[in-house]
């Protein structure tokens, strides 16, 4: 492996790690709104932390899920749930804050989901999808968990813009371009429509 | 490979490419009665048409799954839920119409299941579970993403209708009948029960 | 394969089996109360047994899973859930019985899950977490077909039974104890728990 090889895994792995912990304390603050119990914020920060990956990688038959190998990825989401369990009350989080965290977890799914499925030798095309599902697999996961319509489906620049990071990605790979380069401008692509998406009230036409 | 193996799977891919845009056709007119944005459309496009051979491909360890190859499938349910989006509102599909074409659609994902399966080498009684899941594994995708019930498990003939078709295809081709007759026999079965099903308001019993 | 290793495999597969029969019948119950039909107990019967060894083997990466080997296991399922079908009306289960049988299911499906996943070369945490996917998965896609938020992640040691269960026979195994002390301790770990915690009202506490 050479060492351009082994940055792009570094790359991937630390990116996963951070979205991870950022989604997970986003999850079991809904688990908490929600009224579930200890148990069940542990789980909604697992799987909004885990779900999209984990699809990834059964998609993709690349098992066990990277998830489950090792500890550092369940410890993570883990310890960030409890995090939100523990101080959902007393530690008040600027909506920005979180908001903007989330755009850039989003982005960083995004862009490593994408990239994995090409490295894997997937299509570009489904790729693309690959990368989408990795960003926004988990918060579906908790949404149906919770009996509701995922958000995704109805409202928001949020899906679309992991569809647009995912799809840069992939096109600027597939042209040749630095793997580093490619996720810099796939990853800036999905942060910036997201928060564009927000502040200007953006939304996808629905069916007349 | 013989040049009936060849013929069988292409048979297989036919029948799979078909009954993708009848179902995505489908799951996006729902999706559009649902009020869900473009991209909430073609994601139910998406899971209707590939929902049931993808739980297929992953049950049965062949990843990525066929829907993922290529850009053939995905491209295809993508057109049709596309379509669907942008003239829901101004084409109007006779209901019988659709009703004919999602029977043949159950029946055509019916048989290419439960024989991708046998083919595969899973038990027989699994594989007719497989040809059911391949049939009605979509919708009850869909149906679960939009926080309902699954229809296929309340009313109707339809799950059974798969159910019956895959198990003559199961047992024709274990009893050594030429796999296009198997097929005929098995999607024949599936199709005119399902026309009968509706035509007679047949119910599957409930307890007492 | 040495005699004790061909004796753990006949353990799991017992156990598992026991444990099928008895949660699809609860599963089935719990169908025919929803008012589903003939073919919805069936499914429901069959998610509720299968559902969390088939989410377990799917993320092992052992496909097919082992509920689709053979005629053994769907024939167990599907003739409690029919059994459960039929007579429904007409047999009455002792609530605490069923409540029993299910504490014995929970405790069976936990170890015999988690020491598959640890057979299989799973990490420690990893094994633990899937032990209680074995254990609570069927329930919790049951729940989720009927559009219901999980019971697990609301209220009840019931998870977390499993959970404990799932534990003490990882950390048994990891310190060396032979497998049928190992399986035993975690066995009557979750089954006690479970007990317990619904005859002392026991809840985990909801976040303040």
């Amino acid at each position: 492996m050479s060492s351009s090889e082994r940055a792009v895994q570094r790359l991937i792995y630390v990116t996963d790690l951070g979205g991870t912990a950022v989604f997970a304390f986003e999850g079991a603050l809904i688990a908490v709104a929600a009224h579930l119990d200890l148990f069940g914020v542990l789980v909604l920060a697992c799987c909004t932390a885990f779900g999209g990956g984990v699809i990834r990688d059964v998609l993709m038959g690349q098992l066990p899920p990277s998830a489950l190998r090792g500890w550092v990825y369940p410890g993570t989401a883990l310890a960030a749930g409890a995090f939100a369990f523990a101080f959902a009350s007393s530690v008040h989080v600027p909506p920005k804050l979180l908001l903007t965290l989330d755009a850039a977890g989003l982005a960083l799914f995004a862009i490593a989901g994408a990239d994995k499925a090409l490295e894997a030798g997937v299509y570009p095309l489904s790729a693309t999808m690959l990368g989408t599902i990795t960003a926004v697999g988990g918060g579906t996961l908790r949404d149906v968990l919770l009996a509701q319509v995922p958000g995704i489906l109805r409202a928001d620049i949020y899906a679309t813009a992991a569809l647009a990071g995912s799809a840069v990605l992939v096109i600027c790979r597939r042209a040749g371009v630095p793997v580093t380069i490619a996720a810099l401008g796939g990853g800036l692509t999905c942060f910036a429509l997201r928060l564009l998406g927000v502040w200007q009230h953006w939304q996808l036409p629905g069916a007349s």
